[in-house]
């Protein structure tokens, strides 16, 4: 077994940590290269470049392509341009789609040129398409027969070689459209002159390169098969999607979904340069920013009346605060129906109506043990009826904008999971304010 | 093809539904189980249990299995006693594991009893281990074989059957215990009197069954095998866990964080009834209260300072929101880490001074601009000070408590993707209106 993360992280960050290269490289050998991997990704940036000079050679392309964007873009600049040649010289076209983002064009024309041919094809046909697309991340190491081929054509081919999650061969007709697949494991207990088309498998969901590249991959996890064929749009075979390269594609899918709730994409480096991360990270605080002031130039409206009920200051954050925690969760479900296709125009008003009601019962809870708190606290009924007025409007409102919201977004073609919050604190916030200053303003002064 | 998920819905839902159960049947006799599972999981309650009436009853079972707990749950309750026996008639262990968490102790006997003897053993053995540990989700169909056996028994072994997701043969010793994997493939082109060692691979990862499940299906995915082998305490093989369950499980981590920063769970169902789903949000929106409520507290020490300059009231907001987002950035990357081992106590301390960075580079920044903001708005230079001052103090407390809370959260085993937010935006509150109001009250009076 390989040593855990942990342990490695720990020696070689220690206050004496492991300098001597060769010592390094022995640490190493013993780890494979998503271990590597995600060990560099865990350490600061001098220690990550020491540790990346004690990598073999011939081991760095691999590492590289299993390391997230961010982290490896310091490891590729930190690297001496006379190394290059020697770490591309087995590389493919997978590969360096892989690296395409986090490569200087430079480095992208000297790593194309080492490709074959075919690779070089292959390479360019992917990027024909763009990286939320299947065709982008196909596989080419195919198992393809002929329609008429027989189980004998078939050991033959599996008896060369079968590529990683790898379990079928494809039937193709003359003109190379995609027909059928037979489990390779089909074969072994089949008298040699059967024709394969009478094993093939019900039901093989065949993706197009158009796809998009998520629910793709969830279908290729679901189908129970290690790969679904891919097709052009004349329903010929152009490769398949594994379930290697779809249950990578789905886990970025959630980081994407997990980071972005914060305003962060998934390639975020646990040690990037400050300047770095402070510029990514100012953008979505500006943002903020903006919505925060807005709610200010809300509250801002009702100045005379915060200086003659300071009440009201005081209590300002839990209507808003309520409000925004109702909505987002109501927004959390949504997001996720529309990201699974279980939240279309067909359900909508039923999923309104039942938010509505959840809203309705929250904040008719909710407004009256909140007020009946403020009425203690400061003694003052209608203090206690205009906060409990307030949320429970707010709640309500926080309902419905967190079932619109995503929707409009969606249709948008904006990222609900990246902008919803922040326009739904923004809603909520002001939403809030205005109730529970302008109540306070008619039935306070 | 299968119809296209939202087209079902639709037709399900539109405001003349199919309601003939016939035409049900035969919309639903094209789809496979997932797809199934999806389509009840999308529609309201009434027209759920309409649709799941025609389902044909010897795949009810199968689309239970692929459905989350809280919809499904609806589905068990309104089916008849007398229709079970006949929806456990194939039960197997694997599919009851599923469903233990949904169904009703009676229901569990009737399916337990329902099992054959090797699949009572597997069942108990099962719930020996807890639902997080691998132990919980092993598949017991194996391809396995005694250490000296030749090529010539291993493929009399797999013409017999091979499982899905299982690319390897492994062998034991005598004790049973795990010795090494010879993938099947390697099988087809081998003499037959070859011994089966002689084709071993290299480096296959050995799980144990108390092993944390996400971490061990992060290693399956890794892998490039279609499964790993899972052994006991004494190293005795006890099954293995596959890339379909590990895929499964991955995605049930990840949804379990997206869901958590609402504070809501993985199972959570579109159309849960009313009063449920009120009551399960409820707690979140209390929790929150309570937090709200401490910062209001905070806010009503300087009652005084507000009610004479009133303009704190109106940027309160602003210093908060400001500390949140910050924090939430920091928390979010932290809590990746943690769950992902890449933050240990080893790159703890450089993470904290990275961290502080960001925080106050952001901080100088953000502090100025809303200083001069604040000045302009109200003419104020003192009050564009405060401001400036409390924002900069902020944020670098909320850079701080987003390293520090996720990791004394997670030492006391609390998760910190669920009750880490909450926790922070309190911090960042109560941290931002005490500095704000508290400079405040010693430069503006």
């Amino acid at each position: 077994m390989a040593e855990p993360l942990p342990d490695l992280i720990e020696e070689f960050v220690s206050d004496t940590p492991i300098e001597d290269p060769a010592a390094i490289v022995t640490a190493l050998a013993a780890q494979d290269d998503v271990y590597i991997a995600s060990l560099l990704e865990s350490l600061p940036v001098e220690r990550r470049r020491a540790v990346w000079e004690g990598v073999p050679r011939d081991r760095k392309l691999d590492v590289l392509v299993e390391m997230r964007s961010d982290p490896r873009e310091i490891l590729i600049d930190g690297t001496e341009d006379h190394e290059w040649s020697a770490i591309f010289s087995d590389i493919e076209a997978e590969d360096l789609l892989e690296l395409l983002d986090s490569l200087p064009n430079r480095l992208v024309d000297l790593a194309y040129a080492e490709l074959d041919a075919q690779q070089q094809d292959y390479f360019r046909e992917a990027t024909a398409f763009d990286d939320a697309q299947v065709g982008h991340w196909l596989n080419h190491d195919l198992l393809v027969l002929p329609l008429n081929a027989k189980v004998r054509e078939g050991l033959r081919l599996v008896r060369r070689q079968v590529p990683n999650h790898c379990d079928s061969i494809f039937l193709v007709n003359r003109s190379g459209q995609f027909s059928a697949a037979v489990k390779v494991t089909r074969l072994l207990s089949a008298p040699e002159h059967l024709p394969l088309v009478e094993l093939t498998e019900d039901n093989v969901s065949v993706l197009k390169g158009t796809d998009e590249s998520t629910s793709a991959s969830l279908a290729v996890q679901r189908s129970g098969l290690a790969s679904l064929p891919v097709v052009d749009d004349n329903n010929k075979l152009i490769g398949r999607l594994d379930i290697g390269s779809a249950s990578e594609l789905v886990n970025e899918f959630y980081e994407r979904q997990v980071m972005a709730s914060a305003g962060m994409d998934e390639d975020e480096d646990l040690f990037s340069p400050v300047a770095k991360s402070a510029r990514n990270r100012a953008v979505w605080l500006g943002i903020n920013l903006l919505t925060a002031f807005m709610a200010s130039w809300f509250i801002g409206l009702f100045e005379g009346t915060l200086q003659q009920v300071v009440a009201l200051a005081v209590l300002m954050p839990v209507v808003a605060s309520m409000g925004g925690i109702a909505g987002s969760q109501t927004l959390t479900l949504i997001v996720r129906g529309l990201a699974l296709g279980q939240v279309t125009s067909a359900n909508f008003r039923a999923l309104m109506i039942k938010e509505l009601k959840v809203g309705g019962v929250n904040g008719v809870i909710w407004a009256i043990v909140i007020g009946i708190v403020a009425y203690f606290w400061f003694t003052d009924v209608m203090l206690g009826l205009v906060i409990c007025l307030a949320i429970l409007f707010n709640i309500v409102a926080a309902a419905l904008a967190g079932v619109f919201l995503p929707v409009i977004l969606d249709k948008l073609k904006i990222d609900p999971a990246l902008s919803g919050s922040v326009i739904l604190t923004t809603v909520t916030d002001i939403v809030g304010f205005v109730a529970f200053l302008g109540l306070g303003t008619l039935f306070l002064l």
